[in-house]
């Protein structure tokens, strides 16, 4: 199975909303991770991309990059989101592309360190939504994962 | 056809993804608004709620009461989410109840005065989900109106 099968498995099976969304993941590099969703599935009243599913793929986009960069370390937690902000530049109006990376400046392997030394570590992550080729919807979130 | 039952149709027929989430128009009292979801259909990897069905949620609150606003004064409009931001205080563990109120402090009357006089406004609203008699959930979002 590859790491992409591995994902889109875990979010159809623990949060079903996704198949409504329709949540697939398109890429995942190990230091960045790309999911996608029709917009067909997600309309709006202007029938562009309805903010709450942007939301919510955005805040799936930083959750799924965390769980893979867990599951690579051979750890096992609960990730969460804790807060979050986000800021709607322009609509959406095609297919639905969300991604995260994690540079050297997230300092993911800090947050791992931390996670296995407390059984509890914080860090925060930007993702982006792309409409053509100009920033959607750009959103930072601050997740949590616990034993 | 009850407030209620006018925006639960608004919501089903243009926001699908409502169906999804199960939103209902539990009261509106002019003031306030209050919809909730089932958790069921919104669950997450722990068994909770998932916090994008919880933006979701309280994102069409703030939305949903400015559009009974706007057609109270008999106008129309086009009403977006600009920007949010959300603090998970707690899990929501039960059924999704969301409560957007605007009392004298939002100043709901010059966002319509503006939006009359200008064409476009903005207000800022807040979005509370409880889970039994505490705060889970805390949204405020700034949302626009323009023709």
């Amino acid at each position: 199975m590859t790491d992409e099968a591995y994902l889109e498995y875990v979010l159809a099976d623990e949060i079903p909303l996704t198949k409504a969304i329709g949540i697939k993941v398109k890429k995942f590099t190990g230091d960045s991770l790309t999911l996608t969703a029709p917009l067909e599935n997600n309309l709006n009243h202007k029938k562009t991309a309805f903010g709450g599913s942007l939301y919510s793929i955005a805040v799936l986009t930083g959750w799924g990059l965390l769980t893979m960069h867990l599951r690579a370390a051979g750890l096992k937690g609960q990730i969460v989101i804790h807060n979050s902000r986000v800021n709607y530049l322009r609509p959406v109006t095609g297919e639905i592309v969300a991604s995260c990376s994690v540079d050297v400046n997230v300092g993911i392997e800090k947050f791992l360190r931390i996670y296995q030394r407390k059984g509890v570590s914080r860090v925060l992550l930007s993702v982006q939504i792309r409409s053509g080729d100009k920033v959607a919807v750009d959103f930072v979130g601050r997740y949590v994962v616990h034993q």
